[in-house]
Formats: structure tokens, sequence, C-alpha cells
């Protein structure tokens, strides 16, 4: 993945031809005239093309090209850029991507990846969900690579992350500098392992700081934007009010933003995930961020390049500083 | 469409097996247990199940069943949106679907498509790029539906459209009935029939009010954000600067939000799409929004309802007020 090699479609565009033409071509298909197939091959020779594997599994079947995505819902924003960025790293491979979304259910997670599968798909990327994934191992022909979260269930798995931990003791220790004591935490199920570790660091630069960790401040299990925001509105009601929040994703940094549209206070906050309008609000939602062009990548990568012995990949985080999150308490 | 026929993955739910079990006893492959095989039938009778269309072709060869999807880019909200009503549409009809994006180039959008077509593809949903698609027509083997645009160079074409002009009308009126007299559009390529008939909506209520179009105040072109918070400064430091704006898209309205961050004017702005987070700003987004849903489940449709003459599906659209269309001249 280092220096981009040239590919087919590139020896298309280089002879003017369809790359249906240069597939047939490269695999010595029958009823190519012998004009398409001489610019075909100077256009090999002038950028240097060799059949990649890709490619090699282009000419022993079609769909063995497709790699299956699954994800929980394409149409929120963090899935949306982790679907792009694949695309993106698969194309450099001139695969496909099919993709599927399981909303909150961990049977039709498993009916997407069935379904893939009984239809010819076998490399996926997946996001898993909570349950345990080890029915998997009844699949041994199906290449799996995890991203963003820990399969539960399965002792063998290429899995890339986040820096989750590290994001959200950085996020925590963020909101600690400016003098905040009374830190709420805002997240999802903590059964997906990002969530527990971006926790795991929330309580981590608590208990560095020496600041007691108060469980009336934590909220568990929301993740759609107007149950935070009902959750953020009780927070901010209680006797003794939380002065940040620190959200585990970018759902809930919605959900806050909503709650503080009726709202007097002007809590500070920082969220993990960046998303396309945090700096155009007032002030502008300080996060976590992370390349998701590397995480799509290093999994394209692993899916390509299979080995026996489980891999792991951790992808960094930075925190993005815009002014949510540099607000003094009161 | 109207009411949910059971589908194989219900059956498989039923019957407590896989959803390859469902399809091998469906298509009467051996090898199956037959106390499987019973339970599968008895799932059969239970739900009702027969069949459909899809089903009879995944019995024929698994890659017929794989819709393609070719848009601009997925991490555009328009289009994750669509994306996921597509897959919803057509996880109705047990069907997978391929997605790619080709940016701004008609070139990769061909490659694109002779890529998911040399792969075994045949039905496909696309919003087209603004260049000429008659080289479509050497592929009759290609089922297509247009969706959001008309295909440029092709006479005959399925085509499912949002009522654009309607939208742009409706939308410029409203801005009108608050007193506004210069209503700047901020619009995309003029090429795309989308953004023609939203224009033409805009110049046509104008002309029925009796306000002179003022070319001064038409941006074409500009779909990137910065580009269009630049143009927005630009129109807003004129010696007679606009009141009131229309987007014609969900990337306009951020540009505008983008840019009325840094200025001390307020004018009001109408957006063609809806989006995540358009109740969240202060005021509140005024859009044109619709069922992208309906969108997808149309396309969908004609998809696996071919029919030798061309079909034309429009999809009704309203204005939701909010707080930014409603903001009086100063």
């Amino acid at each position: 993945m280092n220096t981009r090699k040239p590919t087919m479609a590139d020896v298309a565009r280089q002879a003017g031809v369809s790359l249906k033409t240069v597939s047939r071509v490269v695999n010595q298909e029958p009823h190519v005239r012998a004009t398409l197939q001489q610019r075909v091959h100077a256009a090999i020779s002038a950028l240097g093309y060799r059949r990649n594997e890709a490619a090699a599994r282009l000419a022993r079947g079609a769909t063995m090209l497709t790699l299956g995505l699954v994800m929980e819902n394409i149409s929120n924003e963090f899935y949306s850029r982790l679907a792009a960025a694949v695309e993106a790293a698969s194309a450099e491979h001139e695969a496909l991507v099919v993709f599927g979304s399981y909303e909150e259910s961990a049977d039709k997670e498993r009916m997407l990846i069935e379904s893939m599968y009984a239809r010819g798909v076998d490399s996926l990327i997946v996001v898993p969900s909570a349950a345990d994934h080890g029915w998997l191992a009844e699949h041994p022909g199906l290449t799996t690579v995890f991203v963003d979260r820990v399969p539960l269930g399965l002792a063998a798995a290429d899995v890339v992350l986040l820096d989750d931990v590290w994001g959200g003791r950085t996020a925590t220790e963020h909101l600690l500098a400016r003098g905040h004591r009374r830190i709420a935490l805002i997240s999802d199920d903590h059964g997906l392992s990002s969530v527990h570790d971006r926790a795991t660091g929330y309580r981590t630069a608590l208990a560095a700081a020496g600041v007691p960790a108060d469980e009336e401040l934590v909220v568990r299990g929301v993740f759609e934007p107007g149950r935070v925001s009902r959750e953020v509105t009780r927070l901010l009601d209680l006797p003794s009010p939380p002065t940040a929040f620190f959200a585990t994703n970018n759902r809930a940094a919605i959900g806050i933003l909503q709650a503080l549209r009726e709202r007097p206070e002007r809590p500070a906050y920082v969220s993990f995930d960046d998303f396309a309008l945090a700096d155009v609000f007032s002030p502008g939602v300080t996060v976590v961020r992370y390349d998701v062009s590397r995480l799509a990548r290093s999994a394209v990568d692993l899916l390509l390049n299979p080995s026996p012995a489980p891999r792991r990949i951790k992808v960094p985080v930075e925190l993005v500083a815009r002014g949510s999150g540099e607000v003094p308490p009161p």
C-alpha cells in the first residue's frame, strides 16, 4: 500500500478502451480485435502494469473480488465515512464493496453475513455488534477483519481498533485541565469494546487526578440523540449538576447539542468522533479525531494478506480543540 | 411493495436455521439433513412463504441478486441516506447492494459501472454525473434506473426524480412572502437536471412575484462548502447585498452556515435537502424535505419490474419551516 501500483483501470484509461476489454486481454479471452489487443499491451508496457492478486482472482471468478462491509447503520456519519474509506481502499485493489446494515439487531447481523457468504462474498469487514460471534467459526471459508470493536466469542481474529483508552483519557484530562471536577460520561453499550475502552480512559484520567468517580454522572447504553438529549437535561437538573461532558461518540455529541439548544447552561464538552458540522457550531465542537482512511486501509490490507496468526492494529487518535472543550466551569 | 411478504430470512428465523440451509432446501440441493428439511418446510408453510422473483434468480446464479449503487460520494449525507434506503428496500427483496463513488469524475463513473457489470452486477441504480451516458446503450444487458437526475444522451431511461421545480419555487415563494426581494441562488452545476430544475423553480417564483432576477445574485457550479462559504461572503459584501438565500442542496447550506459564523448579518435562507443537524442550529434550518425511502423504493421497484417503455416517477417534496427561512429582511 506504500506506492500506488498501476491498476487495470489505469491501463483502460491509457489504452482508451473499456475495463472489460482490458480484462479480456489480460485473461486471454477470445474475440478481442487485434488492434485493441495491441493498444492494451502497449498500455501495459508503458505503465508497468502487473496483474495483482486481486486481478488474478478476477480471472478465476468474478464474485471473489467483492468485499463485504457489515455495519450498524450507514446513515450514521461514522459509518458513511468508514464506508467511503473502505470503498476507496478497495478500489485501489480493484475490489468492489457490498455493504449491509444490521441496525441494532445481532440476528440481522448474522443473516447479513450468511447471506453475503451464500452469494460468494468470502472477504468481510465487520463492525461487530455486542453479541457473541463464535458462530463465525462454523464458516472457516470466510476471511473476516473486524473494525472498531473486538468481537466477542472469537479467540483468534484480525482486528483494527482506534486507540480508545488513550482517547477517552485525553478527552477527560483536557476537561480536568480547565478546572472541571464534575464531568459526566455519555456512553453507548459498554458491551462494545470501543465504548468500554473509552470509558476506561475516562475513569483512568479521573483517578490519576484524584477526582472520585460519581456514578450519578455516568450514562450508559444510550446512542439515539433524542434519548441522549433527555439524559443531558436530566443531569443538568441534578442538585449538583455536571459542568462538563465527555461523549463517547458523534451521536452522543448531537444529543448534547440538541439538549443545550433549550438550556441556559454552557457546559464544556468533548466528543469522540469528528463530524462534518463540528466546526460550524459556536463554539466549535472539541473532538477526539482519527484518520478514518487509515482504519479502512489497515482493514483492507489485513484482508488481502491473510495470516494464520491473529493480528491487532491500533490506529492513533488526537484531540482537536475547537471551543466546546475549553469552556471553564461556571 | 404494499404489504411485506415473508422472506427467506424470515423462514430461517422461524426454523432456527441458517439462511444458507433455507436456500439449500428451497433450491433442492443435496446433503441437507432430513430434520432440518422438515423444519424449513414447516416454517415455509407457517409463514406462507413463496419463492419470489429474486429468490428464483438466486437459484439460477448467485451474483444476479446483487444491485449496484453508483453515486457521487457516500460520505455526503444525501448519498448516505439514499444508500441506507436502497439497502433497506433491497433487503426486502433479498438483494445485496454493491456501491461505488465516482467523486466528480465521469470517467470514474463509467469505470465503476463497467467494473460492476464485468463482475455480474446487471441491475444498477445510478445517480448520474453531468456527462453524456449514451455509452450505456452499448450494454443492453444492463438494467439501469437513474435517481435524482436525468441522464444525458439516453433517449429512453427509467428515472426517479424529486419534484425539483416545485421545491425550488416553493422555497423562493416562502422567502418572497416574508418580504425578501434580493434573494440569492447558491447552486451546483446546472448541467445536472436536479440543479437546473431547482433553479427554474427559483426563477419562476421571482417572475410570478414581479421581482426582476438579478444575475449578480446567482452563483453556479459550487458544491464544496468552503467555496460556497467564500461566495456567500462575497455576496454579503456587495453594495446591494442579498437579504436571503436559496441553497439548492445540503452542501450549500453547510457553506452558508460556515460563512454566517463569521458575519454580523442574519439573512434568511432555505435549503433543498434535510440533514441530521438542521434542527440543532439556532435558528433551525428551513428545508425542502422528501422521503428518501420513497425515492429508493421506487427505484428498486422499477429495477425489479422491467418494462420496455421508459418510466419517470416524481417523488413529492415539502417545505419544513424551522426558523432560518422566516427571518424578515433587515
